[in-house]
Protein backbone atom coordinates (compact mmCIF):
# COMPACT_ATOMS: atom_id res chain seq x y z
CA UNK A 1 0.00 0.00 0.00
CA UNK A 2 0.83 3.58 -0.83
CA UNK A 3 0.85 6.34 1.87
CA UNK A 4 -0.02 9.69 -0.26
CA UNK A 5 0.31 12.83 0.99
CA UNK A 6 0.68 15.82 -1.54
CA UNK A 7 -2.58 15.67 -4.26
CA UNK A 8 -0.20 16.12 -7.12
CA UNK A 9 1.36 12.35 -6.13
CA UNK A 10 -1.94 10.64 -6.73
CA UNK A 11 -2.41 9.78 -10.29
CA UNK A 12 -5.53 9.19 -12.44
CA UNK A 13 -5.39 6.08 -13.76
CA UNK A 14 -6.76 6.33 -17.12
CA UNK A 15 -8.40 2.70 -18.23
CA UNK A 16 -8.83 1.63 -14.36
CA UNK A 17 -11.92 1.65 -12.52
CA UNK A 18 -11.42 3.43 -9.18
CA UNK A 19 -13.01 3.26 -5.85
CA UNK A 20 -12.57 5.69 -2.95
CA UNK A 21 -13.67 5.67 0.56
CA UNK A 22 -13.46 8.67 2.14
CA UNK A 23 -12.82 8.51 6.03
CA UNK A 24 -11.66 10.71 8.45
CA UNK A 25 -9.89 8.03 9.99
CA UNK A 26 -10.73 6.23 13.22
CA UNK A 27 -11.13 3.14 11.14
CA UNK A 28 -13.32 0.53 12.25
CA UNK A 29 -15.33 -2.48 10.82
CA UNK A 30 -17.55 -0.16 8.91
CA UNK A 31 -14.79 1.81 7.49
CA UNK A 32 -13.01 -1.63 6.49
CA UNK A 33 -16.31 -2.95 5.34
CA UNK A 34 -16.77 -0.31 2.70
CA UNK A 35 -12.96 -0.61 1.92
CA UNK A 36 -13.34 -4.46 1.37
CA UNK A 37 -16.44 -3.83 -0.94
CA UNK A 38 -14.54 -1.13 -2.43
CA UNK A 39 -12.12 -3.77 -3.26
CA UNK A 40 -14.50 -6.52 -4.83
CA UNK A 41 -16.00 -4.15 -7.18
CA UNK A 42 -13.21 -1.86 -8.26
CA UNK A 43 -9.67 -2.40 -9.69
CA UNK A 44 -8.23 -0.15 -7.56
CA UNK A 45 -9.06 1.22 -4.12
CA UNK A 46 -8.47 4.98 -2.20
CA UNK A 47 -8.70 5.71 1.07
CA UNK A 48 -8.70 8.80 2.47
CA UNK A 49 -8.19 10.01 5.50
CA UNK A 50 -8.49 13.67 6.56
CA UNK A 51 -9.94 15.32 9.88
CA UNK A 52 -11.84 18.13 7.68
CA UNK A 53 -11.59 20.85 10.26
CA UNK A 54 -14.51 22.21 7.93
CA UNK A 55 -17.08 20.06 9.20
CA UNK A 56 -16.59 20.98 12.75
CA UNK A 57 -18.58 23.58 14.75
CA UNK A 58 -17.16 25.38 17.77
CA UNK A 59 -17.02 23.78 20.61
CA UNK A 60 -17.18 20.50 18.68
CA UNK A 61 -14.51 17.47 18.84
CA UNK A 62 -12.35 18.57 16.34
CA UNK A 63 -9.11 18.66 18.68
CA UNK A 64 -9.88 15.41 20.19
CA UNK A 65 -11.39 13.13 17.15
CA UNK A 66 -9.25 9.91 17.12
CA UNK A 67 -5.86 9.93 14.83
CA UNK A 68 -3.93 7.09 14.81
CA UNK A 69 -2.20 7.22 10.71
CA UNK A 70 0.04 4.28 11.97
CA UNK A 71 -2.81 2.06 13.49
CA UNK A 72 -5.26 2.94 10.76
CA UNK A 73 -2.72 2.13 7.67
CA UNK A 74 -2.23 -0.94 8.86
CA UNK A 75 -5.63 -1.99 8.74
CA UNK A 76 -6.42 -0.26 5.73
CA UNK A 77 -3.50 -2.48 3.91
CA UNK A 78 -4.43 -5.73 5.87
CA UNK A 79 -7.86 -5.06 3.52
CA UNK A 80 -6.27 -4.54 0.22
CA UNK A 81 -6.48 -0.64 -0.09
CA UNK A 82 -3.85 0.42 -2.47
CA UNK A 83 -3.65 3.84 -1.70
CA UNK A 84 -3.93 5.68 1.66
CA UNK A 85 -4.19 9.50 0.86
CA UNK A 86 -3.86 11.42 4.08
CA UNK A 87 -3.18 15.39 3.06
CA UNK A 88 -2.78 17.65 5.73
CA UNK A 89 -4.98 20.65 6.01
CA UNK A 90 -2.62 22.62 4.34
CA UNK A 91 -2.44 20.90 1.43
CA UNK A 92 -6.58 20.79 1.16
CA UNK A 93 -7.05 24.16 2.03
CA UNK A 94 -4.13 26.41 1.36
CA UNK A 95 -6.45 29.18 1.33
CA UNK A 96 -10.11 30.48 1.97
CA UNK A 97 -11.83 28.03 -0.50
CA UNK A 98 -14.93 27.94 -2.26
CA UNK A 99 -17.47 26.76 -0.74
CA UNK A 100 -20.63 24.08 -1.68
CA UNK A 101 -24.24 24.59 -0.13
CA UNK A 102 -26.44 21.72 -0.72
CA UNK A 103 -30.55 22.62 -0.36
CA UNK A 104 -33.14 20.83 1.27
CA UNK A 105 -31.52 17.94 2.56
CA UNK A 106 -28.85 19.48 4.75
CA UNK A 107 -31.40 22.08 6.27
CA UNK A 108 -32.90 20.26 8.46
CA UNK A 109 -31.80 17.41 11.83
CA UNK A 110 -27.72 17.28 11.90
CA UNK A 111 -27.92 20.42 9.61
CA UNK A 112 -29.53 22.44 11.81
CA UNK A 113 -27.85 21.04 15.24
CA UNK A 114 -24.33 21.44 13.65
CA UNK A 115 -25.17 24.89 11.62
CA UNK A 116 -22.18 25.03 8.31
CA UNK A 117 -21.40 20.78 8.98
CA UNK A 118 -22.97 20.12 5.62
CA UNK A 119 -21.37 22.76 3.89
CA UNK A 120 -18.06 21.36 5.09
CA UNK A 121 -18.83 18.22 4.18
CA UNK A 122 -20.08 18.87 0.95
CA UNK A 123 -17.21 20.35 -0.15
CA UNK A 124 -14.65 18.38 1.30
CA UNK A 125 -16.35 15.72 -0.41
CA UNK A 126 -16.20 17.58 -4.00
CA UNK A 127 -12.30 18.37 -3.74
CA UNK A 128 -11.47 14.87 -2.64
CA UNK A 129 -13.90 13.90 -5.60
CA UNK A 130 -11.61 15.59 -8.02
CA UNK A 131 -8.51 14.87 -6.35
CA UNK A 132 -8.83 11.05 -6.70
CA UNK A 133 -10.84 10.98 -9.66
CA UNK A 134 -13.16 7.66 -9.02
CA UNK A 135 -15.62 6.11 -10.49
CA UNK A 136 -17.41 4.94 -7.32
CA UNK A 137 -17.29 6.17 -4.03
CA UNK A 138 -18.67 4.78 -0.97
CA UNK A 139 -20.32 6.04 2.19
CA UNK A 140 -21.79 4.15 4.96
CA UNK A 141 -25.52 4.83 5.92
CA UNK A 142 -24.28 5.38 9.75
CA UNK A 143 -24.49 9.18 8.86
CA UNK A 144 -27.75 8.89 6.63
CA UNK A 145 -28.04 12.53 6.17
CA UNK A 146 -24.33 13.07 5.08
CA UNK A 147 -25.15 10.58 2.44
CA UNK A 148 -28.34 11.98 1.12
CA UNK A 149 -26.14 15.55 0.88
CA UNK A 150 -23.53 13.92 -0.96
CA UNK A 151 -25.67 11.83 -3.07
CA UNK A 152 -27.83 15.42 -3.84
CA UNK A 153 -24.57 17.35 -4.57
CA UNK A 154 -22.98 14.92 -6.97
CA UNK A 155 -26.59 14.58 -9.12
CA UNK A 156 -27.23 18.66 -8.51
CA UNK A 157 -23.27 19.35 -9.87
CA UNK A 158 -23.22 16.28 -12.75
CA UNK A 159 -20.54 14.94 -11.12
CA UNK A 160 -19.03 12.14 -13.22
CA UNK A 161 -19.22 8.96 -10.95
CA UNK A 162 -21.61 6.97 -8.90
CA UNK A 163 -22.47 7.27 -5.02
CA UNK A 164 -22.26 3.74 -3.24
CA UNK A 165 -24.03 3.54 0.33
CA UNK A 166 -23.47 0.85 2.39
CA UNK A 167 -25.70 -1.07 5.37
CA UNK A 168 -24.05 0.23 8.41
CA UNK A 169 -21.85 -2.06 10.30
CA UNK A 170 -22.72 -2.56 14.82
CA UNK A 171 -20.93 -4.05 17.84
CA UNK A 172 -22.94 -7.83 18.72
CA UNK A 173 -25.32 -5.37 21.18
CA UNK A 174 -26.56 -3.35 18.32
CA UNK A 175 -24.24 -0.11 18.86
CA UNK A 176 -23.34 1.30 15.15
CA UNK A 177 -19.60 1.15 14.43
CA UNK A 178 -18.41 5.01 15.12
CA UNK A 179 -15.07 6.70 15.49
CA UNK A 180 -17.06 8.45 18.12
CA UNK A 181 -17.47 5.82 20.11
CA UNK A 182 -13.75 5.67 21.40
CA UNK A 183 -15.27 8.56 23.44
CA UNK A 184 -17.84 6.44 25.43
CA UNK A 185 -16.71 5.52 29.36
CA UNK A 186 -17.48 1.78 30.77
CA UNK A 187 -21.35 2.65 31.85
CA UNK A 188 -21.81 4.75 28.76
CA UNK A 189 -21.37 2.33 26.50
CA UNK A 190 -23.64 0.15 28.68
CA UNK A 191 -26.32 2.03 27.94
CA UNK A 192 -25.21 3.38 24.27
CA UNK A 193 -27.09 0.49 22.68
CA UNK A 194 -30.65 2.03 23.53
CA UNK A 195 -30.50 4.27 20.70
CA UNK A 196 -31.32 1.21 17.72
CA UNK A 197 -33.24 -1.00 20.06
CA UNK A 198 -35.52 1.72 20.78
CA UNK A 199 -34.43 2.70 17.10
CA UNK A 200 -35.55 -0.93 15.98
CA UNK A 201 -38.76 -1.34 18.47
CA UNK A 202 -40.44 2.04 16.98
CA UNK A 203 -39.74 0.40 13.30
CA UNK A 204 -41.64 -2.37 14.21
CA UNK A 205 -44.31 -0.65 15.77
CA UNK A 206 -44.85 1.78 13.26
CA UNK A 207 -45.19 -1.17 10.13
CA UNK A 208 -48.45 -1.95 11.93
CA UNK A 209 -51.29 -1.44 9.14
CA UNK A 210 -53.67 1.35 9.45
CA UNK A 211 -51.58 3.41 11.56
CA UNK A 212 -53.49 6.86 12.17
CA UNK A 213 -50.83 10.08 12.59
CA UNK A 214 -51.59 10.49 16.12
CA UNK A 215 -50.61 6.78 17.16
CA UNK A 216 -47.28 7.24 15.05
CA UNK A 217 -46.60 10.44 17.13
CA UNK A 218 -47.28 8.23 20.03
CA UNK A 219 -45.05 5.73 19.39
CA UNK A 220 -42.22 8.15 18.39
CA UNK A 221 -42.77 10.13 21.78
CA UNK A 222 -42.50 6.89 23.74
CA UNK A 223 -39.28 6.23 21.85
CA UNK A 224 -37.70 9.29 22.56
CA UNK A 225 -38.86 9.57 26.64
CA UNK A 226 -37.59 5.93 26.88
CA UNK A 227 -34.15 7.36 25.95
CA UNK A 228 -34.39 10.11 27.93
CA UNK A 229 -35.35 7.91 30.91
CA UNK A 230 -31.76 5.69 30.13
CA UNK A 231 -29.89 9.36 30.11
CA UNK A 232 -29.93 10.30 27.22
CA UNK A 233 -30.47 14.58 26.29
CA UNK A 234 -31.90 13.42 23.00
CA UNK A 235 -31.44 15.94 19.87
CA UNK A 236 -34.03 14.41 18.06
CA UNK A 237 -36.20 11.22 16.93
CA UNK A 238 -37.86 11.25 13.82
CA UNK A 239 -39.54 9.68 11.50
CA UNK A 240 -38.71 11.44 7.89
CA UNK A 241 -39.36 10.55 4.21
CA UNK A 242 -35.58 10.36 2.32
CA UNK A 243 -36.30 12.77 -0.32
CA UNK A 244 -36.59 15.99 1.59
CA UNK A 245 -35.73 14.84 5.01
CA UNK A 246 -38.81 15.94 6.06
CA UNK A 247 -40.50 14.49 9.41
CA UNK A 248 -44.10 12.51 8.00
CA UNK A 249 -46.21 10.24 10.06
CA UNK A 250 -46.81 7.76 7.52
CA UNK A 251 -44.60 5.51 5.67
CA UNK A 252 -45.72 5.89 2.05
CA UNK A 253 -42.83 7.46 0.78
CA UNK A 254 -39.33 6.01 1.60
CA UNK A 255 -38.72 6.19 5.24
CA UNK A 256 -36.18 6.65 7.50
CA UNK A 257 -36.17 6.86 11.33
CA UNK A 258 -33.30 8.95 12.79
CA UNK A 259 -31.92 9.77 16.20
CA UNK A 260 -29.43 12.20 17.83
CA UNK A 261 -28.34 11.59 21.30
CA UNK A 262 -26.06 12.44 23.69
CA UNK A 263 -24.79 10.77 26.54
CA UNK A 264 -22.12 12.39 28.68
CA UNK A 265 -19.49 14.28 26.55
CA UNK A 266 -20.72 11.88 23.68
CA UNK A 267 -23.07 12.29 20.80
CA UNK A 268 -24.39 9.31 19.37
CA UNK A 269 -26.03 9.43 15.76
CA UNK A 270 -28.02 6.15 14.35
CA UNK A 271 -30.87 5.16 12.03
CA UNK A 272 -33.20 2.63 10.71
CA UNK A 273 -34.57 2.38 6.86
CA UNK A 274 -38.38 1.70 7.00
CA UNK B 1 -21.16 18.88 -35.90
CA UNK B 2 -23.36 17.19 -34.19
CA UNK B 3 -25.95 19.16 -31.99
CA UNK B 4 -26.89 17.80 -28.47
CA UNK B 5 -29.56 18.40 -26.38
CA UNK B 6 -29.12 15.78 -23.57
CA UNK B 7 -26.90 15.52 -21.06
CA UNK B 8 -26.80 11.85 -21.75
CA UNK B 9 -25.70 11.94 -25.22
CA UNK B 10 -22.63 13.54 -24.09
CA UNK B 11 -20.14 11.06 -24.22
CA UNK B 12 -16.90 11.36 -21.64
CA UNK B 13 -13.96 10.18 -24.56
CA UNK B 14 -10.99 8.70 -23.35
CA UNK B 15 -7.60 9.66 -24.93
CA UNK B 16 -9.34 12.27 -26.75
CA UNK B 17 -7.90 15.99 -25.06
CA UNK B 18 -11.30 18.11 -25.40
CA UNK B 19 -12.00 21.24 -25.52
CA UNK B 20 -14.44 23.48 -23.96
CA UNK B 21 -15.92 26.92 -24.73
CA UNK B 22 -18.99 27.74 -22.49
CA UNK B 23 -21.27 30.35 -23.89
CA UNK B 24 -24.40 31.57 -24.09
CA UNK B 25 -24.88 31.69 -27.61
CA UNK B 26 -26.05 35.44 -29.96
CA UNK B 27 -21.88 34.41 -31.21
CA UNK B 28 -19.82 37.06 -32.41
CA UNK B 29 -15.88 36.71 -33.25
CA UNK B 30 -14.56 36.61 -29.55
CA UNK B 31 -16.45 33.25 -29.14
CA UNK B 32 -15.81 32.15 -32.38
CA UNK B 33 -11.78 33.23 -31.80
CA UNK B 34 -12.18 30.74 -28.42
CA UNK B 35 -13.25 27.87 -30.75
CA UNK B 36 -10.77 28.71 -33.09
CA UNK B 37 -7.91 28.41 -30.26
CA UNK B 38 -9.75 25.39 -28.80
CA UNK B 39 -9.53 23.39 -32.00
CA UNK B 40 -6.03 24.06 -32.98
CA UNK B 41 -4.99 22.70 -29.42
CA UNK B 42 -7.53 19.97 -28.77
CA UNK B 43 -8.65 16.90 -30.46
CA UNK B 44 -12.45 17.24 -29.78
CA UNK B 45 -14.13 20.99 -29.43
CA UNK B 46 -17.43 20.98 -27.41
CA UNK B 47 -19.08 24.69 -27.12
CA UNK B 48 -21.87 24.67 -25.03
CA UNK B 49 -24.79 27.29 -25.47
CA UNK B 50 -26.95 27.72 -22.56
CA UNK B 51 -28.39 31.17 -21.42
CA UNK B 52 -28.12 30.48 -17.58
CA UNK B 53 -31.35 31.87 -15.64
CA UNK B 54 -29.49 31.41 -12.43
CA UNK B 55 -26.97 34.56 -13.50
CA UNK B 56 -29.85 37.09 -14.76
CA UNK B 57 -30.98 38.98 -11.72
CA UNK B 58 -34.22 40.13 -11.47
CA UNK B 59 -35.14 43.20 -14.19
CA UNK B 60 -32.27 42.08 -16.04
CA UNK B 61 -31.93 40.59 -19.63
CA UNK B 62 -32.79 36.93 -19.35
CA UNK B 63 -35.61 37.43 -21.25
CA UNK B 64 -34.00 39.56 -24.12
CA UNK B 65 -30.86 37.91 -24.66
CA UNK B 66 -29.93 37.09 -28.32
CA UNK B 67 -31.18 33.70 -28.94
CA UNK B 68 -30.76 32.26 -32.52
CA UNK B 69 -29.54 28.27 -32.15
CA UNK B 70 -29.44 28.49 -36.02
CA UNK B 71 -27.32 31.38 -36.77
CA UNK B 72 -25.06 30.02 -34.06
CA UNK B 73 -24.79 26.70 -35.01
CA UNK B 74 -23.71 27.39 -38.28
CA UNK B 75 -20.69 29.85 -36.77
CA UNK B 76 -19.65 27.34 -34.82
CA UNK B 77 -19.47 24.76 -37.42
CA UNK B 78 -17.89 27.10 -39.41
CA UNK B 79 -14.69 27.08 -36.98
CA UNK B 80 -15.09 23.39 -36.82
CA UNK B 81 -16.76 22.80 -33.35
CA UNK B 82 -17.39 19.05 -33.53
CA UNK B 83 -20.03 19.31 -30.84
CA UNK B 84 -22.44 22.30 -30.23
CA UNK B 85 -24.29 21.19 -26.49
CA UNK B 86 -27.91 23.54 -26.34
CA UNK B 87 -29.17 21.48 -23.29
CA UNK B 88 -32.59 23.09 -21.96
CA UNK B 89 -33.14 24.73 -18.57
CA UNK B 90 -35.22 21.91 -17.32
CA UNK B 91 -31.92 19.49 -18.60
CA UNK B 92 -29.30 21.64 -16.76
CA UNK B 93 -32.11 22.44 -13.42
CA UNK B 94 -34.45 19.49 -12.91
CA UNK B 95 -34.66 20.79 -9.52
CA UNK B 96 -33.74 23.20 -7.09
CA UNK B 97 -29.86 22.61 -6.95
CA UNK B 98 -26.71 22.73 -4.90
CA UNK B 99 -24.53 26.41 -5.36
CA UNK B 100 -21.31 27.20 -5.44
CA UNK B 101 -20.18 30.36 -3.47
CA UNK B 102 -16.33 31.78 -4.27
CA UNK B 103 -14.76 33.73 -2.17
CA UNK B 104 -12.97 37.28 -2.54
CA UNK B 105 -12.76 38.14 -5.89
CA UNK B 106 -16.83 37.33 -6.93
CA UNK B 107 -17.71 39.86 -3.90
CA UNK B 108 -16.89 43.32 -5.47
CA UNK B 109 -17.98 45.00 -9.07
CA UNK B 110 -20.05 42.73 -10.92
CA UNK B 111 -20.59 40.67 -7.48
CA UNK B 112 -21.99 43.68 -5.89
CA UNK B 113 -23.82 45.46 -9.05
CA UNK B 114 -24.93 41.92 -9.37
CA UNK B 115 -25.99 40.04 -6.58
CA UNK B 116 -25.96 36.16 -7.18
CA UNK B 117 -24.62 36.51 -10.67
CA UNK B 118 -21.12 35.06 -9.88
CA UNK B 119 -23.25 32.31 -7.54
CA UNK B 120 -25.25 31.30 -10.55
CA UNK B 121 -21.87 31.62 -12.65
CA UNK B 122 -19.70 29.15 -10.87
CA UNK B 123 -22.25 27.14 -10.03
CA UNK B 124 -23.24 26.11 -13.94
CA UNK B 125 -19.69 26.48 -15.20
CA UNK B 126 -19.18 23.60 -12.53
CA UNK B 127 -21.83 21.63 -14.19
CA UNK B 128 -20.52 22.59 -17.42
CA UNK B 129 -17.57 21.54 -16.77
CA UNK B 130 -18.49 17.84 -15.09
CA UNK B 131 -20.84 17.14 -18.52
CA UNK B 132 -18.45 17.49 -20.29
CA UNK B 133 -15.34 16.57 -18.84
CA UNK B 134 -13.05 18.90 -20.80
CA UNK B 135 -9.13 18.62 -19.97
CA UNK B 136 -9.32 22.35 -21.67
CA UNK B 137 -12.06 25.04 -21.08
CA UNK B 138 -11.40 28.27 -22.50
CA UNK B 139 -13.08 31.42 -21.44
CA UNK B 140 -12.70 35.46 -23.55
CA UNK B 141 -10.98 37.84 -20.93
CA UNK B 142 -13.87 40.56 -21.50
CA UNK B 143 -15.26 39.19 -18.64
CA UNK B 144 -12.42 39.49 -16.35
CA UNK B 145 -14.15 38.45 -13.29
CA UNK B 146 -15.44 36.46 -14.62
CA UNK B 147 -12.61 34.70 -15.41
CA UNK B 148 -11.11 35.23 -11.63
CA UNK B 149 -14.24 33.79 -10.20
CA UNK B 150 -13.67 30.69 -12.80
CA UNK B 151 -10.10 30.06 -12.56
CA UNK B 152 -10.80 30.50 -8.81
CA UNK B 153 -13.59 27.90 -8.22
CA UNK B 154 -11.65 24.94 -10.31
CA UNK B 155 -8.34 25.78 -8.40
CA UNK B 156 -10.36 25.78 -4.77
CA UNK B 157 -12.40 22.15 -5.55
CA UNK B 158 -9.29 20.49 -7.31
CA UNK B 159 -11.19 20.16 -10.51
CA UNK B 160 -8.73 18.10 -13.43
CA UNK B 161 -8.68 20.39 -16.01
CA UNK B 162 -6.67 23.93 -17.13
CA UNK B 163 -8.81 27.03 -17.37
CA UNK B 164 -7.47 28.98 -20.67
CA UNK B 165 -8.01 32.93 -20.71
CA UNK B 166 -8.10 34.59 -24.12
CA UNK B 167 -7.45 37.93 -25.24
CA UNK B 168 -10.72 40.26 -25.49
CA UNK B 169 -11.88 40.39 -29.42
CA UNK B 170 -12.45 44.27 -30.21
CA UNK B 171 -13.94 45.45 -33.10
CA UNK B 172 -12.41 48.01 -35.19
CA UNK B 173 -13.12 51.19 -33.23
CA UNK B 174 -12.23 49.36 -30.29
CA UNK B 175 -15.54 48.25 -28.49
CA UNK B 176 -15.21 44.53 -27.02
CA UNK B 177 -16.96 42.07 -28.85
CA UNK B 178 -20.19 41.42 -27.03
CA UNK B 179 -23.64 40.04 -27.83
CA UNK B 180 -25.55 42.71 -25.70
CA UNK B 181 -23.74 45.57 -28.73
CA UNK B 182 -26.70 44.16 -30.55
CA UNK B 183 -28.91 45.74 -27.77
CA UNK B 184 -27.10 49.56 -28.82
CA UNK B 185 -28.91 51.98 -30.75
CA UNK B 186 -26.99 53.29 -33.90
CA UNK B 187 -26.62 56.97 -31.64
CA UNK B 188 -25.24 54.62 -28.65
CA UNK B 189 -22.83 52.26 -31.17
CA UNK B 190 -21.02 55.34 -32.25
CA UNK B 191 -20.44 56.49 -28.29
CA UNK B 192 -19.67 53.06 -27.10
CA UNK B 193 -15.78 52.88 -28.06
CA UNK B 194 -15.61 55.68 -25.44
CA UNK B 195 -15.83 53.00 -22.68
CA UNK B 196 -12.28 51.29 -24.25
CA UNK B 197 -10.64 54.97 -24.96
CA UNK B 198 -11.03 55.65 -21.73
CA UNK B 199 -9.23 52.36 -20.43
CA UNK B 200 -6.31 52.66 -22.93
CA UNK B 201 -5.86 56.08 -22.27
CA UNK B 202 -6.28 55.94 -18.37
CA UNK B 203 -3.48 52.38 -18.61
CA UNK B 204 -1.46 54.67 -20.28
CA UNK B 205 -1.22 57.71 -17.65
CA UNK B 206 -0.80 55.47 -14.63
CA UNK B 207 1.96 53.53 -16.41
CA UNK B 208 4.11 57.06 -15.88
CA UNK B 209 6.78 55.82 -13.47
CA UNK B 210 6.56 57.36 -9.80
CA UNK B 211 3.10 58.27 -9.52
CA UNK B 212 1.85 59.03 -6.05
CA UNK B 213 -1.85 57.59 -4.71
CA UNK B 214 -3.10 61.03 -5.78
CA UNK B 215 -2.00 61.64 -8.94
CA UNK B 216 -3.65 57.94 -9.79
CA UNK B 217 -6.86 58.86 -7.94
CA UNK B 218 -6.49 62.10 -10.39
CA UNK B 219 -6.38 59.94 -13.07
CA UNK B 220 -9.29 57.49 -12.41
CA UNK B 221 -11.50 60.19 -11.70
CA UNK B 222 -10.90 62.25 -14.75
CA UNK B 223 -11.35 59.03 -16.87
CA UNK B 224 -15.03 58.73 -14.89
CA UNK B 225 -15.59 61.71 -15.38
CA UNK B 226 -15.21 61.79 -19.40
CA UNK B 227 -17.27 58.84 -19.33
CA UNK B 228 -20.44 60.60 -17.49
CA UNK B 229 -19.80 63.77 -19.89
CA UNK B 230 -20.12 60.90 -22.67
CA UNK B 231 -23.27 60.42 -21.65
CA UNK B 232 -22.41 56.93 -19.71
CA UNK B 233 -23.70 55.78 -16.09
CA UNK B 234 -20.70 54.67 -14.39
CA UNK B 235 -21.13 51.62 -12.48
CA UNK B 236 -17.30 51.59 -11.79
CA UNK B 237 -13.95 52.71 -13.13
CA UNK B 238 -11.54 51.24 -11.03
CA UNK B 239 -7.40 49.96 -11.13
CA UNK B 240 -7.58 46.34 -9.28
CA UNK B 241 -5.15 43.72 -8.29
CA UNK B 242 -6.03 40.34 -9.66
CA UNK B 243 -5.25 38.49 -6.54
CA UNK B 244 -8.22 39.56 -4.49
CA UNK B 245 -10.02 42.33 -6.98
CA UNK B 246 -9.44 44.74 -4.60
CA UNK B 247 -9.10 48.69 -5.49
CA UNK B 248 -5.39 49.32 -5.20
CA UNK B 249 -3.35 52.92 -6.53
CA UNK B 250 -0.13 51.60 -7.87
CA UNK B 251 0.91 48.63 -9.51
CA UNK B 252 3.13 46.43 -7.65
CA UNK B 253 0.95 43.70 -8.19
CA UNK B 254 -0.96 42.60 -11.45
CA UNK B 255 -3.64 44.73 -12.04
CA UNK B 256 -6.07 45.34 -14.46
CA UNK B 257 -8.25 48.61 -14.64
CA UNK B 258 -12.16 47.68 -14.73
CA UNK B 259 -15.29 49.77 -16.15
CA UNK B 260 -19.23 49.08 -16.06
CA UNK B 261 -20.81 51.62 -17.62
CA UNK B 262 -24.78 51.75 -18.64
CA UNK B 263 -25.76 53.32 -22.18
CA UNK B 264 -29.45 53.49 -22.51
CA UNK B 265 -30.99 50.29 -21.53
CA UNK B 266 -27.21 48.71 -22.12
CA UNK B 267 -24.64 48.07 -19.78
CA UNK B 268 -21.06 47.71 -21.26
CA UNK B 269 -18.52 46.03 -19.46
CA UNK B 270 -14.68 46.04 -20.56
CA UNK B 271 -10.90 45.88 -18.85
CA UNK B 272 -7.59 46.37 -20.03
CA UNK B 273 -4.77 44.73 -17.86
CA UNK B 274 -1.79 46.26 -16.75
Amino acid sequence: MKIVTRISELSHDVGTSIGLVPTMGGFHKGHLQLMKTAKEECDLVVASLFVNPTQFGEGEDFERYPRNLERDASLAEEVGVDVLFAPSPEEVYPRLGSVIHVPVVSKLWEGSHRPGHFEGVATVVCKLLNMVGPDVAYFGLKDLQQCLVVKRMVEDLNMPLTISLQPTVREEDGLAMSSRNAYLTHEERLLAPSVYRNLSECKQKLQVPDLTHEQAEGILHHAKTSLEDDGFRVDYFELIELETTKAVRNLSMQCALIAAARLGKTRLIDNVLL
